[in-house]
């Protein structure tokens, strides 16, 4: 049987620099004029709440530090308590939108963002790819100076994480019968991919 | 477990504009001619027969209308009909064809046409992927005035459904261990595309 | 729950040609060097030897020649025997390489080696891909003269059954949150792919 929870889920993903954080701050803002009740979950802010309250960190940076395996125990683990907040906080009119990635590059390869175990809790309506020309988020990544990210690199290495984040989505997607929603964040305006969306969202109602 | 049908199960799938509808009556015309006993159900068709028979609907068009979670539950009924239609009606000896999409492109995004409750139903042999070159199918699309396609567009996008529609394809082949059988569907001669499907079904046997 | 072995479990797959073999003897070589404790299971071995055990076949050639639903009941049944094996050999601190691919090219399509049903057996902690330029294969292919190979032909045939692996690869990965690591296999410098997998096996310790 298809599950789905009592609200609207969708996934906001996108590969590092493309603008991801900036697209929902825009979705929140739109929810907000709108007065539509929401919840917006950074995954990573959960799997640090997790880390802490089992006492394993005590700074963000120490996650990935974690022997592998407890970094996947903590990913399934903030995946349930996501949708446990989103519960107790969100009626049947109401939407989860989480923020993370479909796939995570690191020294150990491509890492599914969305394994079996965190698609199966999170249980989205849609999947959203926020994408862009790999040429424009490689400069993206170079102006952003605010944030410490370890460089993905060339235009081709951005290429090829974009379409690894694709084959993920699908992946996910095919487990739990969600859809899979590529938006382009166009430079200069990110409130277009926010209203596209935000028209998602009613459509999934 | 690999599970599967006492009968050879091959889905047979394709972008529309691709010409699957005229291959797969040329299939049933050669299994025809050879006396195989053979099922070819179209998804769209069961999905209708069960929306009818829960009195959702009257007309086929409707079924879009329906919220997305209702339309989901009959992806997944209409594949359980479709398994039992075909287990009544043939012996060890047949074939049951499949006529779907691996993914199904909307305003709602990309959605797996063969999500994990349907895979896990159908326990296909094969998923057979009719292909041609987006520039062909985008021409098909463009002649097809019988038909109120909605279009999928541009050679580009084309492409990217066919690229979506591989990962779709190997995604559910790996929940059921199936082969990925990609035919392609050579403009003016969708016999041969007919005849590769019907060697393949009978070295599925 | 994400469920592992005791030892860290490494799968190698590559297409036909890209000199996986080579590479995995380099790997063997320094493990012995370091006096690591590991396993170095074939696929296609266990297979074997599994059918000969249920009196199936006597030969390797005769495998291929079985129906293809007790081909696939073998490959089940050798992942578990694999791990099996593992865990009566090695320790917490051993590592498991498992010599396979991700996606098989045969007449009836492309079947993927490492379905659900493989994947939850064999609990990878990575899979690996050895890839190279696809016109670098092809050319390692004409020369093999010592090996049996069906060609898989063209360059472009090559890059397809390599983007179909990487495809493969991700879905299996998504079932038991696995990393997908590419590792290329620079033309005359097997031992730097090598050196490189074996880095990966220490930091999934």
């Amino acid at each position: 049987m298809v599950e789905r929870n009592p609200f609207v889920t969708v996934i906001v993903t996108g590969v590092p620099g493309v603008g991801k954080t900036t697209v929902l701050t825009h979705v929140a803002s739109i929810l907000d004029g709108e007065g539509t009740a929401y919840v917006l979950a950074n995954f990573g802010d959960y799997m640090l709440k997790v880390a802490k309250e089992l006492g394993l960190v005590s700074h963000r940076d120490e996650i990935r530090k974690l022997p592998l395996r407890k970094q996947l125990e903590l990913q399934e683990a903030a995946a349930r308590l996501i949708r446990e907040d989103a519960l107790s906080k969100l009626g049947s009119d109401g939407v989860l939108l989480v923020d993370t990635h479909t796939v995570v590059k690191t020294v150990t390869g491509f890492w599914p963002g969305l394994p079996r175990g965190v698609v199966l809790e999170l249980k989205p309506d849609a999947i959203v790819l926020v994408e862009a020309a790999p040429e424009v988020i490689v400069s993206r990544q170079e102006r952003d100076k605010t944030r410490d990210r370890r460089d993905i690199g060339s235009v081709e290495k951005v290429a090829e994480l974009m379409q690894m984040a694709r084959i993920a989505a699908m992946a996910s997607a095919t487990l739990v019968s969600s859809s899979v929603f590529p938006v382009e964040n166009i430079e200069g305006n990110p409130r277009a991919a926010a209203e596209k969306i935000v028209e998602l969202v009613k459509m999934l109602r």
